[in-house]
């Protein structure tokens, strides 16, 4: 385990070749204190609400992480023993400290993986815990962190000032009434917590329960989702009710970057049948791909910035899907188109200066060859930062090299952290400004940029970027 | 802006380890003064032939430049205030000042990327502007550039000659009276220009005028194109024209890589269709594909060189296609196969000797999986170097990575620079040699090549393999 | 030529920054003399059973290298020139020593290529030769093998215990007696070599002989090939009779890796068409599809891994194919998807930890979008080495940067040599070895892995892991 003082190395990341990791440290040294800024995320607003302590080390730190459960799955170990709650409520682990023991011992599979290195960060900086977690200590880290835990500075709003977050989005369905953005709105808290319209539950027809979704939208806004023109209303309707909450973008998780420009009586027919369902799979894109360019339309109205997160096949291991729910683990990347999927909106609102649409994916390949070329020429598109299996370090330098060369700097949106880990936050964000800086540094040590602009460029993919994309 | 006394660090591009450097910068040295051999490109043959001063920094440097105005048009700038004829003849900027300061003040957006290096190389080495280019030094660098350009040293043959280009192939289409060839073969200068044979203005049912350009072409070579046979007679007509100015090459630019193998009675009854318009698109590519394989074998009499340029969505952006026209900056690369695409006409004459096909791609996937295992194996076929947005440091460093284990340095073809903007031509001949010479210098650093093998592939893929792939 | 002592420098491959060098140094040190243990290849068993020399340096290494004359054909050289048999019998070079002189004036070709490190290696290591190899050394080299090639100590079994091989795995059809395997059983020899079941031709409606070959398995074995469930019965038999030979593994060649899970009705009609043949390409699609699963369910009764190659367009080129037969150089990767084909698998079977499915691929854009997701999540699923074009320092590099983030070391299963040339082996293992240490030192020196750590890692990927996951 060694007699190491830090579990982090301060170098951690750098280049190794010590005259550009000198550049590197100078650039990361400019940015690391500088604020986070977290755009787009998944943390849970009733911590921020209600901020009641964390129960245990394995409820805040393996239960809800999928990275890990994923992997520890891929090896044998059953959801079940990690304390995943069944859809049939069976018997699960109930023993965080046996789940905690199960995660540790397991801890060697995380090697090379960012898991490893957003868990280092945590227990170093968070619970000064400065050894290597393994099967030996699993117990006096549990116990160190139990005792964490119970104090004051370990509740969510002590962490998010303590992690010097500036905003945080989080992301809610239409259908969310947003009580704890209301909670936290009336708190008189001085955190910054603001949430964005994530509305795949009302306009992707394949969503579990859409149909109760669509009379349920009608029934909150009081529009009649039961014509084209009441359910867009209701959308309006929501989307302002979102922004008197700080929300400024608005997000789409559709299986394919697909777009469609359809004319009125084609899609109010859609509409209808889409309405009545049950309808094919094609119908159900069709349907999917017009509301990205109605969503594009409101936000020229609304100034709602637009993400679109394609290309994951969710869901991927049924057995799982039926036992323990979505979101668990088993979602798989898959091949995404963007050039042609994305003409109709574009041909429709490509040229618009006062449209932002940010486009993310998980197909790498799709960086060089479709998604820089189309963000270096459309005003209106920005590329999101290396997306989930990509927020890693290799992630991240393929993102920087092979997007950079064509759409520049100035086309990307700095960091998002996309999580729903919460501790992991500050973690994931140093994770970024090294990379960043290491990657600025290898082009000033190539002579390839000058070190002034590449600290005006740290600074603006770190924070101003971040905040003019997303008007935060 | 600093105190240097060049814009150009003597390292630039070669890498951060110092042994590694030294190893890269005796390659480069051994380089870096050799003749420009450009295969491939686009400059305005009119330049060499009348010789006329060029007008302005703008004219020459901002408003031609589809890398500068989609970078300038995707943060926001207007293509008119950049100059970009209208076709409606509507007013736009026609003060080349205000648009080199337009320029200027967005020089920042091209930090790290290709049209930077490429732009202060020029700057440096043509007009001895050893600052960086931005709003406070504008008006300096161009009344700097303007009284250059007033020079004779400024006009093209004296550029032509300084820049050591031992000979450039312009690209014209054989509807082309090659009146500027023949001017410049009549006029007793030695430089060496010479065209090449770009037949898709007539072999592209889809290009606009495909019909009249077909009339046309019956018109120049008094061959009945009303028939398939007359039609395949006017190329080989025009061909042999296009040699008598120094063609040894024809270029095909086709949405994808198809090819086809039609039998006689097919391709008559497909011409006749074509030739009648309107064909549906499946006809279109059919018809294209099939044309790869008639140029091959006209090249297997004839001796032309075959390049084959696939894979670009051209003007994706309708409103600028209908705005300002064709190449304007909104052409997308999408996914291209070749495996399949290419395999009628490998079928057909793949394993001849005789025969030169290089292939290009915008779809980097294709290096390893299909474009180094088809050239190493096929003795017809050679790889073309990175193209267009990949015609950079990160771009030739994965062509060079995921190609040559597989096709070796031998199935390729040196470098092109496959350009429009003249000045920028040293800059990018000398990028690719940075970038070769310290491709090669890992490879000698990590003992997987002996230096002195270094030093002799250097000059071949600087020299020697462009003029024997190209027979120049 | 240079007066190196030895061909092969010590810190070859190793990372070029010297304190990044240092750490590889000491990660290879501790792993290069590990046994080799090779599960997955293609080398004659009847070398290790009949002990007969080798006949002549060509025949050794150059005329059943694929990767050599695949890359002299592409430059021009007949095949028939490098003495590869042509099926009509017609005559070829039968001059061992020409067609050595051939391959040695063409040897710069491989330079930057891994045959080249292959070659250099089993020269400077096994016949103590350790000059480049070239014209004017090629008759010299040619009688130091053929000198060797007569000694007792170059004959198959005193190589292979000279490679110190642990246990080598040789791949064989069902229709194969195993009669070598026979004869080593009975010899006494200590060597372990075992045998790997590899249907394809009696899977496959599209191998040649299909019909006939389910007709021989069906004599074989007893059963009523023709039905299905004595098809079925005659697998199991096989894969039982392999078994007794040391098999601890199947192998599957397809085009794709397309799976199926039909109900009985559906493949029962559908083996009958396949069975009378002739069918369509996608019903042959379709049953390969199938009899992935049903080899993957005989693998949980039969505890055999279960391999899947898929991807390659075999015998892409049809004159080579007319003239020479498969195998010839031609095979060509194609894009390959995972996501979707591999789900009626994993739908069966993906949850069982108790069978083991080895992905490879000819895509290398599936690594971190599809391989390292779906090998990350299921417990059944493990990562294959980086296959065919791809076994090569650049190709292990990517494959490591792109996979390990998401999928973990721990989805992996150390290295395959996959050879059909013996005298290579410990070349392949050797920069195996080499690049893992070098990656791993990039994550020491990172300080993203302690170096403990590393030397763990190194010993699994090296050792344990292959052990493991093969059973052997």
């Amino acid at each position: 385990m060694g007699a190491a003082k830090s579990l982090l190395h301060p170098d951690r990341i750098l280049p190794s070749e010590p005259q550009t990791r000198a550049i590197a440290r100078r650039l990361y040294d400019s940015i690391k204190d500088l604020p986070i800024v977290s755009p787009h995320g998944h943390t849970d607003p009733s911590w921020y609400a209600e901020n009641k302590p964390f129960a245990d080390p394995a409820s805040l730190l393996v239960v809800p992480d999928h990275y890990i459960f994923r992997m520890l799955y891929s090896q044998g170990v059953k959801l079940e023993d990690l304390g995943i709650k069944r859809r049939d409520g069976a018997a699960i682990e109930s023993d965080p400290r046996k789940i905690w023991r199960r995660f540790a011992d397991h801890y060697y599979l995380f090697r090379g993986t960012p898991t490893r290195s957003w868990l280092d960060h945590t227990l170093s900086t968070l619970f000064d815990l400065q050894e290597r977690l393994g099967p030996s200590n699993a117990d006096a880290f549990y116990d160190r962190i139990a005792e964490c835990l119970a104090q004051p500075a370990y509740r969510p709003r002590a962490l998010f000032e303590r992690f010097n977050i500036e905003v945080i989005a989080t992301t809610e369905s239409p259908l969310d009434p947003l009580h704890h953005h209301q909670t936290l709105k009336n708190s008189g808290w001085a955190g910054r917590v603001v949430t964005a319209y994530r509305p795949d539950p009302v306009v992707d027809p394949d969503f579990d329960g859409f149909h109760a979704n669509l009379h349920k939208l009608g029934e909150i806004t009081g529009c009649d989702t039961g014509t084209w023109q009441g359910y867009l209303e209701a959308h309006r309707n929501r989307r302002s009710y979102f922004k008197s909450f700080g929300a400024t973008s608005s997000d789409h998780g559709h299986p394919s970057a697909a777009t469609a420009d359809l004319s009125l009586s084609e899609i109010t027919a859609l509409y209808d049948k889409v309405r009545k369902g049950p309808v094919s799979a094609a119908e159900a894109e069709l349907f999917r791909a017009q509301m990205l360019t109605e969503m594009a339309r409101m936000s020229l109205d609304d100034g709602l910035v637009m993400q679109i997160h394609p290309g994951s096949v969710r869901n991927h291991n049924h057995v799982i899907m039926d036992k323990f729910g979505r979101d668990m683990g088993a979602d798989i990347p898959s091949a995404t188109n963007y050039v042609q999927a994305l003409k109709p909106l574009l041909d429709r609102f490509g040229n618009e200066r006062d449209l932002t649409v940010i486009l993310f994916t998980l197909d790498e390949t799709s960086y060089s060859r479709e998604l820089a070329p189309l963000a270096g020429h459309y005003p209106c598109l920005r590329l999101g930062p290396p997306w989930w299996f990509f927020d890693s370090v290799e992630g991240m330098k393929r993102f920087r090299e092979q997007a950079i060369e064509t759409a520049g700097f100035y086309n990307t949106v700095g960091f998002n952290d996309d999580t729903r880990a919460f501790p992991s936050i500050p973690a994931r964000h140093d994770v970024a400004r090294r990379v960043d800086a290491s990657f600025l540094a290898e082009l000033v040590a190539d002579h390839r940029l000058d070190e002034d602009e590449a600290h005006e460029i740290a600074n603006d993919l770190t924070y101003r970027l971040v905040k003019q994309a997303y008007k935060l």
